[in-house]
């Protein structure tokens, strides 16, 4: 499969989870999982669903403008850039995000 | 030495090189590097170089803002990541940029 396609299919995945049921992104991490949110480094998938479940918003809908995905490490690994838009309940105009991924 | 002095240290030398000397970022860059570039794909470094120094702007700034890193990969690698603004000549106002680095 296209890496590009799997890339942009696993961003679509991430944030529709996290837009409907932040719990559920425990499954997309492992104990060796790393969060850097906002200069906290966060490790493991329970620690990183106790961080994105207490963010300060309940509703919150993402929206994706790029997707750009490279090969990375000798193993097929790959890196993969995302930028967006994220509206959060309450607030009248959106933010903007940005969001890296290896898997290494 | 500690992995943020070592990735902050990285990426105000390749800023402060590609503001003054882009040519001699190839020296950052290896045959196997891939950069990609608002979409585009570009593997090694003279064609890095070479896609760097065709970029329609002669003097530039680059501002960092933030600078996050994580450790990645078993042998030791890291991801950074990188925002930022960017001065070019001849505008009146700064761009905002973002960059990411593996290097396993």
């Amino acid at each position: 499969m296209d890496p590009d396609a799997v890339a942009k299919a696993f961003v679509e995945h991430y944030y529709r989870t996290f837009d409907s049921n932040r719990v559920a992104l425990g499954g997309l991490y492992q104990d060796a999982s790393m969060l850097t949110f906002e200069g906290d480094k966060i490790q493991g998938a329970a620690a990183i669903v106790a961080k994105l479940t207490s963010l300060p918003f309940q509703q919150c809908a993402h929206a994706i403008t790029t997707v750009d995905c490279q090969p990375s490490g000798p193993a097929g690994g790959m890196l993969v850039f995302v930028s967006g838009s994220l509206q959060v309940g309450g607030e009248s105009h959106a933010l903007k995000f940005s969001q890296i991924w290896g898997n290494d």
